[in-house]
């Protein structure tokens, strides 16, 4: 992906983009916001221990100057439980992530979730676009971070609004293909402050450094040879 | 449909299933019930004028012996505004419905958020299937009641949710080429109390009689030739 040709699929869009503030998301909301989509932020508070990323989400709608809700799902996430994510009798997974610690983290379905809300309100203000930070090194745990759930995604959203959506919404994942390294590569270009993100899953008030989300985090910036402006607690 | 006969797609499963508390969710409810399904309900709050409504599926709660959550989305709601279901600012259409009035009762994307959670929640408690009771009434208006959209939401959590939910998951609708009159017809065959059921979208403490689900609800039990239990205020 090259960050100076511009996206010619974003470019005339008006799309509701899903940030948690998170490395993955700030860089997308900057990539749509560049490309020249009229933009909006959708949050959630899941009642996910890792919060503190909103405050992030709610900055990078300051310095774009668009529109950020966020959208109360904490009823939602109680009923979710079983993941690290959202249930504090599960801990969450240190170190690099195996298959098995990161399916820890899976909360059931919540791409669907979150999509479905996030196109409700699309379809509500007359967006043509969903767009997500979906990438490729989440495809092996997360089904639905693939690309298979993008397009069934997309498809559903047409078929259960037919008559209210515009015939040519569609969900955006532009870095689908991308490995975590290529979008600080894309974020680095863009000038995305990498320390106005949040990864940690811990919960603490600053990167623990240990859990899944931080190593994967740090090594995403090593390999993309980005100066990384975090500061990790070990 | 034959009341007397089991529904073997439904006998061996684990449900949760969608009650708002209407006509046709209660029926369902019962019908899945006494076909044998293991059956846990779920209903939303997300801001609808007629919240009584919610009162009534606590009580299919109540004489089923089954669990029953009500999700507080009333945050979602309100994104989603331009419904004269959760606008106050929009009136609720009076008279028998016409493609425009129905249209003003359409919650953009409404279904697709409501059953998210619904699966979200079956894959957590590790059920087989969801469950809701859209009709063909509800086809010419409601793009989300069709059978195009229930197979393909089916399919969405199927891929979406790989290695994490029973291959046999499914999305139930025993009613989807029934009328509402059929459904009357086959609730009373069940005993269902229908005096303890919800459909007036105006939000009153008593059936108005005037407005489009009102209608519906009077003409459905009309003919079915089952008398109607509800008091409606003209």
């Amino acid at each position: 992906m090259n960050a100076r040709q511009p996206d010619a699929n974003v470019s005339a869009r008006r799309v509701v983009a899903l940030v948690s503030g998170g490395v993955d998301s700030v860089t997308l909301a900057h990539y749509l916001h560049v490309n020249g989509a009229e933009l909006m932020l959708i949050s959630f508070d899941y009642g996910q221990r890792h919060r503190r990323e909103l405050h992030y989400a709610e900055r990078v709608a300051q310095r774009l100057s668009v529109r950020h809700d966020v959208v109360d799902l904490v009823a939602v996430g109680g009923l979710l439980s079983g993941s690290a994510l959202t249930d504090v009798s599960v801990d969450v997974p240190h170190g690099y992530y195996t298959d098995d610690s990161m399916r820890a983290t899976v909360v059931p379905n919540r791409n669907a979730i979150l999509l479905a809300v996030a196109a409700g309100v699309a379809v509500a203000r007359r967006a043509d676009a969903v767009a997500f930070a979906a990438h490729s090194g989440d495809h092996p745990i997360y089904p639905d971070c693939r690309p298979a759930f993008v397009n069934a995604f997309s498809e559903l959203v047409s078929i259960g609004n037919q008559g209210f959506v515009a015939p040519e919404f569609t969900i955006l994942a532009p870095f689908i293909d991308m490995t975590k390294a290529a979008i600080v590569v894309l974020g680095d270009r863009l000038g995305v402050p990498y320390e106005a993100t949040w990864s940690c899953y811990q919960g603490g008030t600053a990167h623990c450094g240990c859990c899944g989300t931080c190593v994967e985090r740090r090594e995403a910036f090593a390999v993309a040879g980005v100066p990384d402006p975090t500061t990790y607690l070990a």
